[in-house]
């Protein structure tokens, strides 16, 4: 694989990655020229324990360019600079220029809670030059050296010493609040461990401590012998709604055994996720033969220097659909309590998916 | 008050509320006439440690009545019987007929995780009989009736062996879900503490063994030595943008002291925390002059039988939108983290609240 690093003239960070050697002249634009470097910062929420993260200067992507003008192309027209260069690569990735978080954070103004710099990175991760494509279309190889891009920005974002877990994932659809329909997904470096996968690798741990076995692993198991919410299986990798799906159309894939991270999946296994990942995507647009909205993240052992041995990586798809047409609304019981209400069995849209017929070459 | 109890044809409970007393010949009608009972029932969520209710007698709620037949009016064509009578009364509750959760809910099917009937209760409460006013028009007499109402909902249905929590909420809006225009909220009654109350209490009681003081309780003092994020402060409530909000326009109410429950208000506090509601309310209608929609979450003392010294009442307004017409998404960061991005400070959204003027009698 290779990797090129260019700069911004605004400082910001470019990487492009393909598997041929990439010409060495080619040279950074930048979407805009911002003045002072944004400087989020954490504000501590004491009734729920969780890190609230402030960015008002993102209240600036409102002023969006006009929808003919795509800032994730690669740049043609030098008075009008995207965020991309022409050139021969595969996969780009460059600092948001709107981020929650970044690793000059300074100087947390003071408040009635506790608050901290917004210390982490915000990446782009432009998936093809493609305006076209999907994450889904992209054939094999593409999805291969996607997958050597995420293992090498966890590797890469991980050993700051401000992160503490890295997460790609990609919010697809305007239902999801997406306005640039180029393919591209996200990788957030927090620095700390996050609520959510804090509290999936609490129940990872426990379980862990009390069956000496792995509590994804486990569930894996248990989902192949079952059969019924199996979406796709290959020789390492498994595709399948949970048996305890919140979303109507959640997919989860996981390596079968329990890789840690990204970075632990060798080429076979590369290969495999690949495959899984397609199949699921294609099945997604396949099911009303229209593209699917989806929220699409990654959980992986965190990058806090701590052994991690109850981690398992796994992708969970949220899709807001219910049905053709009706969104799967959050409300009370489901922001209040916490408690998600499902008024599908995950038996039914497993079938649902499993009808889809997908051919990948 | 007064408060009949009446009873569907279908086995369903029917509980009207006036300061008059209401005429004892009121018959209970129901808008639909349905078969077998629903059976919800909950699965475990290994992974996140919570439960999942599914109750697939809901995909039904697609049928939906035409926008011009309101379930929630009176009854008037008997040909279409609606939910709830003619007659002198002011608040009605009565059991939703597509309950996620019900009281005889048994025989929950087994699944390669626990599973348990969905056991608990689901009421809807009809704020008034008139379509055309919204919670923040209603009388502040009509309010604290509504407030007794709760507190009510939380005594009668708190000591049922099955219910550990109840929580009171409003959905309102399309842009949360809702599809009855007719001003009414729901009781939810839990057959656990739910994930999110059961963190604040989590986070409640850690701060009550270190300074032998209420959490809530200190932080409200902070905000009003602050002042900054007040909305508005009588004698016994406070209306605030918490510091740490995670919706740009989030509000929150409660007692100055440490009430528990809503059963715990006396007549004093319920007159001021109508007048706290109603202004709420009226600020964020005055906002932009139209109707704001918001999920609206009372947190209180678990009635799960065990002592709850750390509790403390507060209603949480979470507003999806952060600017007109603009939404915020709960997308990769928010879902698949636990991290809230906001783009909006706490002080700034307080200060357009603060400047909405209302004017209540």
């Amino acid at each position: 694989m290779h990797k090129p690093t260019l700069h911004k003239c605004d400082g910001r960070k470019l990487l492009l990655y393909s598997r041929r050697p990439i010409a060495p002249d080619i040279e950074a634009p930048s979407a805009e020229q911002s003045g002072t470097p944004p400087n989020p910062y954490l504000r501590w929420h004491p009734l729920r324990g969780e890190w609230i993260a402030y960015a008002d200067h993102r209240q600036n992507r409102i002023f969006l360019p006009p929808v003919e003008y795509n800032p994730l192309a690669v740049n043609i027209d030098p008075t009008h600079p995207t965020e991309v260069p022409t050139g021969d690569y595969d996969v780009a990735v460059f600092d948001n220029l709107f981020p929650t978080l970044t690793i000059t954070a300074h100087d947390a103004p003071e408040a009635i809670v506790a608050t901290a710099p917004g210390r982490g990175v915000c990446e782009v991760v432009v998936f093809t030059q493609d305006q076209q494509a999907t994450l889904g279309s992209l054939p094999l190889w593409h999805l291969e050296l996607l997958i050597e891009v995420w293992a090498d920005r966890y590797r890469e974002l991980g050993i700051l010493p401000d992160v503490q877990y890295v997460m790609p994932f990609e919010n697809r659809g305007v239902e999801v609040g997406v306005t640039l329909p180029h393919p591209h997904g996200q990788v957030y470096a927090y620095p700390f461990v996050p609520p959510v996968p804090a509290r999936e690798l609490q129940q990872q741990q426990a379980y862990f401590a009390e069956h000496s076995r792995g509590l994804l692993a486990d569930l894996i198991s248990a989902e192949l012998t079952d059969g019924r919410r199996v979406i796709h299986a290959n020789d390492t990798m498994l595709a399948f709604v949970p048996v305890c799906a919140r979303y109507s159309y959640e997919v989860w894939i996981a390596p079968r055994r329990p890789a840690a991270s990204l970075a632990d999946l060798n080429t076979h296994e590369r290969g495999d996720f690949a495959r899984a990942l397609k199949t699921v995507l294609l099945k997604y647009d396949g099911l009303w033969s229209k593209p699917f909205p989806y929220v699409m993240v990654f959980h992986q052992a965190p990058t806090d220097g701590l052994p991690h041995s109850e981690a398992h990586l796994h992708v969970e798809f949220y899709p807001p659909y219910r049905m053709p047409g009706r969104l799967k609304y959050l409300a009370g019981s489901e922001l209040g309590a916490g408690v998600f209400t499902a008024d599908t069995l995950p038996e039914l849209k497993a079938k649902e998916l499993r009808a889809v017929k997908v051919s990948i070459e």
